[in-house]
């Protein structure tokens, strides 16, 4: 039996699609990974494109399908709502919503905060259960980059709070739509946590740097120095990058932090961290959510199998 | 002779192109205003678009014409320069270069600062001449909202340094092109300086709120709670304005501040300075180019006119 697939695992985001097929351990025997984000989904095909990926990895008909992300936002495949903070790690894997159909598919919920500021997330969540409980971390801060960074606060395994950066998103529209896209050209690529144009821009923005002032900067350098796109690149990457660790900084009294991240992220982050003062634990990204789907799934589907026995 | 136009004034921008004649005096005898932008000039027939809109007010085949703004930048009709900082009032109406060809055309050059940081205008320091001079101001700040918003120091008549905020840009690209589109929707003319969304973002970013971490509550409020379109809107141009209004309220002891701005913003930006403890003095956008490029071309002409009759 151990090379029968016991769950389908997927992280349904707003540009990507990944499904796992893991056994009754947790390891993973095949997986998929798609640019089939909602944001491609505008016919709202959700139950055959998961069906397609399904049937192509060979899972049975009555595999049981676990998913986590913006599939379960109102714009997504079923609204799957939100659990509300404070509320304790292992909350997080609780009341998934079971799509209707043949197939045992259920959406995790999102988690959102109503006080002191309104935020919410989805997706992140799960990887953050998936990291949080293999490190067996129960206090800490914990950041997890991209399009809307995830800053999230635990006390005593009880997750009190999160805030959302747009840092991600700022990136790609400046560097795509505003007048700085000239000073950046084709260097997005090319940005290398080691360069001085990266280091100054974080070092500026912790000193307390103004970060709609400190943009203009990247076209202005380019205009008055010979100031190379993948320089500037690195600086506008620098500038916001730092503008969201610089306020974390600002706002906790904490000098740890657990870095959720993959790729050339995950070295942007740790450096300017490093520059903060944070000591920084490195976790995978695309690991942590995993094994957040693969718990949820567990007590999702062996409880009832236990309650099912008895 | 009070009827007959002395010069073709020209404010030539990103986005709008606007033309007066005015007499000896500097009254406008006519004008015109179009979206003829360099945005919109792929075909760069500046010379031809110019020559149009005179022959449409009726100008003289010899008339003067005198320019500022982008189209004296190197993506615009010809690259006119720039002054450097620090420079009196006065230099800023010195030099501008001439277009080759029958009727005398002239581009005022732009203005750059090399230290502290970086950066340029182009335009906004014709608006600030007409403004200054016409006030007798000669110590200040002064502030140029847009696109790229524009603060300007001023001791003893002399340009002392200045900074650049990208608050309409960063506006633009929110409300249009990032995830908050959704929250504002078509609501971003119904911004009200009197609004609780805005004051209440504005005295956020005044008592030291962070920019990407605030823009993101504009999406979240609107999930968690009956907001409105314009309430919305009215929050992310109060965190933006807020941003911009706080940096420079940090970075400087001045209380006065003099605005010089047309339209909707003057309001926005007037109760924006007012909320963070500034005194403040309107001056209008659109009087002030005029005012500033009629003073350019009175010393640039009737000098030469002296020099002629020597």
């Amino acid at each position: 039996m151990s090379n029968t697939a016991e769950f389908g695992l997927c992280d349904w985001g707003t540009s990507s699609f990944r499904l796992w097929l893991v056994d009754g351990q947790g390891k993973t025997l095949s997986e998929v990974r798609t640019h089939q984000g909602l944001g491609s989904m505008a016919d709202r095909s959700f139950s055959r494109v998961l069906e397609q990926h399904l049937a192509q990895l060979g899972a049975s008909s009555d595999l049981p399908v676990l998913i986590c992300g913006m599939a379960g936002s109102r714009q997504g495949w079923q609204d799957a709502g939100y659990s509300t903070v404070p509320l304790t790690v292992n909350e997080l894997l609780m009341s998934p919503i079971r799509i209707a159909g043949e197939r045992d598919i259920r959406i995790l919920p999102g988690v959102c905060q109503r006080s002191p500021a309104y935020d919410v997330m989805r997706g992140e969540e799960t990887m953050l259960l998936g990291a949080v409980r293999s490190g067996q971390l129960k206090n800490g801060l914990i950041v997890m980059p991209g399009t809307h960074s995830k800053w999230v606060s635990l006390e005593d395994a009880v997750v009190t709070g999160f805030s959302t950066f747009m840092t991600g998103e700022l990136f790609n529209l400046m560097s795509t739509h505003s007048i700085l896209r000239h000073a950046v050209a084709d260097a997005v690529g090319e940005i290398d946590e080691h360069s001085p144009a990266f280091i100054a821009a974080v070092k500026l923005m912790l000193s307390g740097g103004s970060l709609s002032q400190q943009l203009f900067t990247v076209r202005s350098t380019t205009l008055l120095s010979d100031c190379t796109p993948t320089a500037s690149a690195s600086r506008l990457s620098g500038l916001l990058i730092g503008a969201e660790v610089a306020a974390c900084h600002q706002q906790t009294s904490q000098r740890q932090v657990m870095l959720i991240a993959s790729g050339s992220l995950s070295a942007l982050y740790r450096q300017a961290l490093t520059l903060a003062g944070f000591a920084v634990t490195l976790v995978d990204a695309d690991e942590a959510v995993r094994a957040g789907l693969f718990q949820s799934a567990q007590t999702l589907w062996q409880r009832q199998e236990e309650q099912h026995h008895v």
